[in-house]
């Protein structure tokens, strides 16, 4: 496995139980040995569940399988695999899942409708499930309520970490939890919930309020974050309420607007916002955690395309990496966006140094203040492009020698 | 200076003189020490001029003076430098232009609209053209009709060869002659007229005509390329046509329509196509050449953007950096590119091998096949996308170890 990234937070946080969702993973021998590589998730009766999918073309057989289920609202059992992503694998990927899903509803005692099903690897390899199908009974047995840790860390493929994150919100004066974990480290793209993230709470919310909710937390989450502009054929984000907290006074959710749901929702942005940027700083090679911040954009969509161009732009990424203070690669990215701009009023910082104003460098910029600012570990680019009043955030890392690394010989 | 590029050629073409073209070049001391970055042309009275300019909305003040000027189609200089872009450098970046072309225009004996002026580096620095403006009238006195060679070799940045390339073509009968040059090996992808490249020939062309042909020919050669998916604010493409063979009897093209200027028209195509593919053969780092062709889209548009998102994706790049056979990730990138593709009628080949079909691996495919094949310095990728009769063909190279190293210290 890779070293762990330099970025990776000093500890993982300690996670709650959460009433309602029971958990274990086991090594399954699909692709790796000597880890993890199978989850289970058990839910109570009544968990409602919500998710966000990849818009990808040639999206994975669970993929397709989540889209038909989604609707229903209802989940019993989540189970996630890695090593194998089961995508562009024909009908007999779509086979696999429905026999995933088939042993899992068994073991819990649901319908096949109530299993989602995730999985992350490799592409276009045929996945076996009968050769794990029938280890989902024993992960039924073994399920508690503390496993968090393990079902991360199952999950992963290039991750050099396990990303978990955890929040409590009042409803009706009842505190609630959130749990949520998540992996990706590379193929990290916008326009789509970024990889695998899966979300408990025992709150109880009806499932189009938990979808209303999901949706506006993953655009200033993860659909704010890239870490080489490839889009995976398998992201998948999924979120699932318990409602074990109603028998506690939490009363149901079912209008996402309500100011009972304020902060339950403020709970959710801020935990995947956390988990989203846990992704990012596991970025394949990172060494630099980046802030794009843009401002002065004709409207917010306008300035969201600046900000990736800038977090996408290989020249800026390397740059980056090498620690330059090379403002002009900022230019170019901005010019390339094809976004409105005013050359003549652009201005850069780098935290807090201006760099460059009204279309040229700074009066009082000082080529060393921008060398010094870029040793940071984690570094915020703001750009202001002069023409009205759009703004955007999104976090990248940076290009390194070890991104080529990885992936010039991840597969062979 | 770094390595001769793996792809680069073994020699460069003869190069012919080009009746009512002169070229210069010097060491004007702008950034680079012991090597040239200053280069002359001079053109004949009659000579017409087109051009296709960088579309980013950061363009470069020589971009803007061109952009002014071409509408006149009329050319008597061209000065180009190397080592600074004169890009996002204000006002003072559009009076250095107007100096530069101020001096030539003196040098030459013309209005100052008729001196082109291109500039490649640094982005942000100001461009002190009193320092090299004095030059030009040496250049002038130095010009002569065979220094094609000197005239490449001027304008390289991180190039590590010259790029030129020479066509004849007949007009009523009579041969004419086309001869041309590029620069560019980073900060290279579509959208534009990628970095600078100038043609030159003596056919007569009024200007409009020449507009056309150039445009035309720009969308499979120029058009048709990407190193890193990075746009520069310089991209210039420049023809200009002497005129000096309509005294030998290739008579005034008009109209861009008409079987005489057929063989003009081919002839320009393939120059440029033929200069394209040199600066993709320069890419920064590149060690694989990748044509990637795409059949089988709803339309030539769909055709092309996934073509590039094949083309674009630093997972594929590395990839084939790695010689790995990873079609999974060719996979991906057709799924992220967004336009409509049968996952389940997907196939793709590397060279002549069948990986895919009918969204699986293929039934007879070997991957010590595919990893044979990936062994060659020159690589096909083609994917049919199985909805409809688009298709388009694009040009890359791979993304190495030497791209982050060239790129994560150009500057510092």
């Amino acid at each position: 496995m890779a070293k762990r990234s330099p970025l990776a937070p000093a500890a993982a946080p300690a996670m709650p139980a959460i009433d309602g969702v029971r958990l274990a993973a086991c090594e399954a021998g699909i692709r790796y040995r000597g880890r993890t590589d199978l989850m289970l998730a058990e839910l109570a009766p009544a968990t409602t569940v919500a998710g966000v999918l990849t818009r990808s073309k040639t999206a994975s057989a669970p993929v397709s399988w989540c889209r038909t289920h989604l609707p229903a609202g209802r989940a019993r059992a989540l189970v996630v695999n890695s090593g194998n992503a089961n995508a562009f694998t024909g009908r007999r990927g779509d086979e696999a899942v429905r026999e995933t899903a088939k042993a899992a509803a068994a073991a819990v005692g649901c319908d096949e409708g109530e299993v989602f099903v995730a999985s992350t690897g490799v592409i276009g390899e045929p996945l076996d499930a009968g050769a794990f199908a029938a280890r989902l009974a024993d992960l039924h047995d073994a399920a508690g309520p503390e496993r968090w840790g393990d079902a991360a860390g199952a999950i992963m493929t290039t991750d050099t970490y396990p990303k978990l994150a955890t929040r409590t919100a009042t409803i009706d004066g009842v505190e609630i939890t959130l749990n949520g974990f998540a992996k990706g480290s590379g193929m990290i793209a916008p326009d789509m919930a970024t990889m695998l993230a899966f979300v408990f709470t025992d709150a109880a919310i009806a499932a189009p309020a938990l979808r209303e909710m999901l949706a506006s937390a993953n655009e200033t989450s993860f659909n704010a974050i890239t870490i080489d502009g490839d889009t995976s054929t398998s992201d998948t984000l999924l979120a699932f309420a318990t409602g074990a907290g109603e028998a506690r006074g939490a009363g149901r959710i079912l209008d996402p607007g309500e100011p009972r749901a304020a902060e339950f929702r403020a709970g959710l942005a801020d935990l995947l916002q956390d988990l989203a940027i846990q992704v990012v700083k596991d970025g394949e090679g990172a060494s630099k955690f980046i802030t794009v911040t843009v401002s002065g954009a004709a409207n917010e969509p306008a300035a969201r395309r600046i900000a990736f161009s800038i977090a996408n732009s290989p020249l800026v990424k390397t740059a980056i990496a090498g620690e330059d203070p090379n403002w002009g690669r900022v230019v170019m990215a901005v010019g390339k966006a094809g976004e409105a701009a005013d050359r003549d009023e652009l201005a850069i910082w780098f935290g807090d140094v201006l760099v460059a104003e009204r279309g040229k460098v700074a009066a009082g910029y000082r080529e060393e203040a921008g060398a010094a600012y870029m040793k940071n570990p984690e570094l915020a680019i703001r750009v202001d492009v002069g023409v009205g009043s759009g703004t955007a955030r999104v976090y990248t890392c940076d290009l390194t020698h070890d991104y080529i690394a990885i992936n010039a010989d991840y597969r062979s």
